[in-house]
């Protein structure tokens, strides 16, 4: 399988504690070797890394490990593959432009029969089943909104689209449109939030402590995603399978779906493919 | 403006010789020091790098200077800001996926009106003119055609297009598709293919002098493209203003156009923004 890493904030903030432990993952504390990848939302930009080779030895993570890039939204992927050879095409997250922002997207699973859902706007590059969810997941948006519909909306649509994805397989996954971090557990996801009072922490992977009181400003709120914990003296609270959250500005958000239209998710595999 | 460099090789080729000179032309040796950015193709996959600091004096750049990235197709830029202000947004070059193939696209120039033309399936995420145009171009072939062309058809559209926005201003661009460097030349650029028997050459920029001969194999062909020479000791061939350029395998194409229909090329200003 894989793990996942993702964080929101509400200020640009640094990875880098997180990504070295999480990093070693990949080939060393974890079995994770068939590559990694990593995303940074800087405003409406984002910059992604991509190496076949193993974190835990790749040139590139070494330099992000001690380069601070800041950033308000950050998915990273290691991958131990299973579909999908081990190739540069096939190295999470995966990226597409949908209504002028920049999606982001990194998956741990597998979807069976995935590959039979039709696509219309988006395709696949590589072979994963991972990359085929996200293009079907693009292609519904894209078919259901000319334009960017409201967060409220768009929140409602995507859980739906997850729980439709989830009835695949597995479906542990992270996904960014630059403004919102939004997470599927299907089998295992933790995270926990860091606030006011700040306090210290040990990673599990690597010898480093980081004592985040002389790091931070007291309004800053980060929320850290991960597929298991990173650190051995902080609270990570286990997500429930089978949920979706949302985080904006660091923060898990509770959308209400009061008053919001049942919205009908067209079956892809009954769709025919429009040409 | 900017500056440009590409690379087309029949082998997967090492482009840090030409790099080194070219990134120093970003806020040292020349002015164009608002962000830079490079993408190296590995089959169908497609890893870019992009930075809003000098490429003089960026990290990353540096990282690019002594990491040995094997590839076949290479974009880079380097960015002195006119339209769209410095931002990871607007750093080229910039990339798209179509037909389940990633497009990559770099420009030098600038193009009045073009924020007028309409787009449907594509959409910038910064500001620059040049997003628009690559978003314009794309948006002409996924109208035409719903899956990849032949490379002869492909060739003779991209041709018309580049002629269309080249009217509109300046547009010295490089464009891939993973298979092909297409080049469009407005005011400068200037190529060299390097093939056996090789030589040495040395940089303008920097210090460094290369012996090909003890590099390379026998049949490895490689053609570099650039807004001006980065060698002082080979010959360099300037394109012809107006021109475009094919590039495959490391050659410059000929395609033959004969017995292709002319293709009626809409005319984007007249369009209506169809839903």
């Amino acid at each position: 399988m894989c793990e996942l890493l993702g964080m929101s904030a509400n200020v640009p903030t640094d990875i880098r504690f997180s990504f070295a432990g999480f990093s070693r993952r990949g080939g060393e504390t974890g079995p994770h070797r068939d590559g990694w990848g990593m995303a940074f939302y800087e405003g409406k930009g984002c910059r992604s890394f991509h190496d076949p080779q193993p974190s835990a030895r790749s040139d590139i993570a070494r330099l992000l490990r001690e380069y601070p890039i800041k950033s308000r939204i950050v998915i990273a992927h290691v991958r131990r593959a299973n579909r999908g050879r081990v190739a540069l095409e096939n190295t999470h997250p995966f990226s597409r432009e949908l209504w002028g922002r920049s999606w982001t997207f990194a998956h741990n699973g597998q979807l069976k029969g995935i590959k039979r859902w039709p696509l219309n706007y988006f395709q696949p590059i590589g072979t994963t089943d991972s990359e085929h969810a996200f293009c079907w997941i693009l292609d519904q948006l894209r078919t259901r909104w000319r334009t960017l519909p409201t967060p409220r909306h768009l929140d409602f649509f995507l859980r739906e689209l997850c729980s439709r994805l989830n009835e695949l397989g597995v479906f542990n996954m992270l996904l960014s449109d630059s403004r919102t971090l939004y997470c599927h557990c299907s089998k295992r996801l933790c995270y926990l939030t860091r606030c006011a009072p700040f306090g210290a922490a040990t990673l599990i992977d690597e010898d480093w402590r980081v004592d985040f009181a002389q790091e931070t400003l007291p309004t800053d709120v980060v929320t850290v995603v991960a597929t298991r914990p990173l650190t051995r003296d902080e609270v990570w609270t286990e997500v429930q399978p089978g949920s979706f959250l949302v985080l904006r500005e660091g923060k898990v958000q509770n959308p209400s779906t009061d008053g919001l239209p049942s919205i009908d998710v067209p079956i892809a595999e009954a769709a025919p493919n429009v040409p």
